[in-house]
């Protein structure tokens, strides 16, 4: 039965940066992901592409937190009470999280990445090329998301 | 350090398909994803959204495969040497698997989607939703990847 199947991972890097708190938010920080050495060869062409995803393991959240099934997006109690598959919460079974970046630079072992919202430490899992099988013209969202995203654009 | 870390994931449910083979890389396929029926409350507000990332654990990839740091893009000889990191290949160390489907209908605990590229049995880690922070207008992608794109537009 694959449920109880067990998945063992190992990061491939961790996340650098010096930003604290909420100011991971900011999609104009630039994070470094150091990776493992013995995986520099893997970044061959990565060059090519302007945008990449960054997977990574939400190592803050307790076991509790992950049996967490609705919350409150954005822990607003003016949005409907969402399933954690309906939102990109930290809060979920499998915290993972996943995050589209823009590829600024690579030196070495190094990347360097505008828009990831992960704090210092964060273990990496993966990097994947974003490309054009990628975009989705005008995805529906709810109207919630609708709400907030207008709200923070008035800030 | 954090690379010697050991990530345990539980898969949240597995792939239901009757394609076979490269019949899964149909973007017109429509797949299930059974989910533990102890999550289907995560599920709420989910139709909200047109698209989601769907990401799964390859478990057909061996431990020698997940070793390959470069490859040739699908498998052809005529492409640049490149690094695992810098395409969306299965062989790969952490083997987990990132596809955008559309969410095509929700019954109980299973979703109905469009576009998912993985195999029958095949667990699932996470779906999570896309939304308008996901689009990237005109992504770079490297030449060799266009190439090829055109290739399977002229077919």
């Amino acid at each position: 039965m694959s449920s109880e199947l067990k998945i063992v991972l190992n990061p491939i890097g961790y996340v650098k940066t010096d930003a604290i708190g909420d100011e991971v938010k900011n999609k104009a920080l630039i994070s470094q992901i150091i990776l493992r050495r013995e995986l520099v060869d893997g970044l061959s062409g990565i060059t090519g592409y302007s945008h990449l995803f960054v997977l990574f393991y939400l190592n803050q959240i307790t076991d509790d937190q992950r049996r967490t099934l609705r919350v409150h997006p954005r822990g607003r109690v003016d949005t409907p009470l969402t399933g954690f598959f309906a939102v990109r919460t930290m809060l979920r079974p499998n915290p993972i999280g996943l995050t589209v970046v823009e590829l600024v630079g690579v030196d070495g072992n190094v990347l360097k990445v505008k828009g990831l919202d992960a704090f210092d430490g964060t273990p990496v899992l993966d990097v994947k090329p974003y490309d054009q099988w990628d975009v989705i013209e005008d995805p529906k969202v709810p109207s919630w998301w609708l709400k907030l995203q207008e709200e923070k654009r008035l800030e």
